[in-house]
């Protein structure tokens, strides 16, 4: 698992739907690397046989995975790379997410919709149209209770700009990390009622994995206060949607925020388009843009051929 | 202007709609200091006559100045003094604002909007009434440019959070203050279509002068790109509305966010109303919550009767 000892056998296989954007990128930085670069995965099988190398999208990598018989190391595109770890497929080379980069985007989303819901955006506007003057005082983030599911890089991304404008933030993960800006964890679903007691926000950004399925279900809605906003910008499989339909219909769960869901885009007949104070984004909270994704491409590039480990290296057994 | 000669001189009038909430946090911190307090003007002038102090509403304490012969300081509740600053009131008295105090709540709200227009919250909503599963992306906050007009504490609050987004920051100003978030500073009416020209976000959080009224008007609007949104929290007579209107109608702006206006509440008739791209809040930006501003009183409390100089002392002259 390290090319520094052949650093003239690198070929680089782009699968992506922007692989001419990631192409122009990685070539202006090593514009000496040999590069194959296609949308299509039937052309990728035709033209990449003998690349050590993937970058690209775990979906559209997925299906020539097998065809790739001399990959060493596939640095994905996005953050999930749920595609790559069906138990069919093998497992027999490096593979890093995404992970690092979704932080800023995901914090813009997160504090975008708790600061609508505190300065009542959406009532606002519901008034003006009505030419009605609404003096109707709006909150403040200050002093309110935000609650992390999961506190990796993205979590912990959003820790720090809680703490910015004078959150509390308490923290379920599997080990009191490293995050300076967490207050309190809490650890294992015993604990997962104590977590979710004094929230005011409820704010997922786990990993889709056995452990995480369904985490969102009745027990921990059931132990939310009824002022309590959950946000999912995470993974869909984590919610147990019809919970959450019934927890707002019945009020008590002030609303929801939600991008991902267990099937995108989401049916025209799923009860969620009817269900009151939730908000659908429909999976634009975190887009991987090239311009982002390639440094980190090029940074692990970098780490490969000097035989350094990897940033974001997935353990196919952990799922993330 | 002293009070240290005299500590037990010392006679305190509340005069503010939320009186009793305000006198309840001033006794809990000084029990001994006596205290008259009201919403009413006209109960102010029968039991305030002999008191030193005032703590307020400018609007209500305007209506009694002439009648506090003995008054020597007097404490705002509200940012803006306009009422006490009118010049047939008397000026023979200490005054200090409410500064320092609206920072976090005037971020809260300028943030909110500037993420609610790069994530297309409204818009979002729209499509969703329709069941329509909208992936059109987000933009960010981060290497956007907020220009901000007047970089006082609340400039300064701003600034500092749209750093920790990412943006750049521009500052119109007087001086080139020490606000370390600032990037580049402007000064003088010559170079206010320089600093218009690069903004994404124009910000107005200066205070009514005869040097800001109608800052914002034909010349600063038309040097603005296109893409740029206006945010006004800070005073409405900065504002040339009907050069505002047509720069909306026109598309020569992206948005404006006005959230105070020459007249409040905006009257029914007024073309605002029907501006496109125009949102309007109704003057709670940032409303002054007694938890907030009692502390300001307490602080500047223990500073008279120490003989030391009061925070955020207003310049009759300069005024603010």
């Amino acid at each position: 698992m390290n090319g520094a000892t052949e650093p003239h056998m690198n070929r680089l296989l782009i699968l992506a739907r922007r692989a001419a954007e990631y192409r122009a990128l990685v070539e202006s930085a090593l514009p000496t690397l040999e590069i194959v670069s296609t949308q299509s995965p039937d052309e990728a099988v035709a033209i990449a046989r003998d690349c050590d190398l993937g970058f690209g999208e775990p979906l559209l990598l997925a299906r020539v995975l097998r065809d790739l018989n001399t990959l060493r190391w596939l640095q994905s595109t996005w953050a999930g790379v749920e595609p790559l770890l069906d138990p069919s497929l093998r497992r027999d080379y490096a593979l890093t997410s995404a992970c690092g980069v979704f932080g800023p985007l995901m914090t813009e989303y997160v504090i975008g919709y708790l600061l609508a819901h505190e300065r009542r955006i959406l009532e606002k506007h519901a008034s003006q149209q009505l030419a009605h003057w609404d003096p109707r005082p709006p909150g403040t983030l200050r002093g309110k209770c935000l609650g992390l599911l999961g506190v990796g890089s993205i979590g912990s991304a959003l820790a720090r700009t809680a703490k910015h404008f004078g959150m509390r933030v308490h923290g379920y993960s599997r080990s009191s990390g490293a995050c300076p800006d967490v207050d309190v964890y809490f650890h294992g679903r015993d604990r997962l009622a104590d977590f979710a007691a004094d929230l005011d926000y409820l704010v997922c950004v786990m990993p889709n994995t056995s452990e995480t399925r369904g985490l969102v279900g009745r027990t921990l809605l059931a132990a939310l206060p009824p002022r309590a906003v959950f946000v999912n910008p995470g993974r869909g499989s984590v919610v147990d949607e019809q919970a959450l339909a019934e927890a707002l219909h019945a009020g008590r769960l002030a609303g929801a925020v939600l991008d991902v869901f267990v099937d995108e885009p989401l049916p025209a007949d799923h009860p969620f388009w009817r269900t009151p104070n939730l908000l659908i984004t429909a999976h634009t909270a975190a887009l991987s843009v090239p311009r982002d994704i390639a440094p980190l491409f090029l940074d692990n590039y970098d780490r490969w051929s000097r035989g350094q480990p990897l940033r974001c290296r997935v353990d196919f057994d952990r799922g993330y």
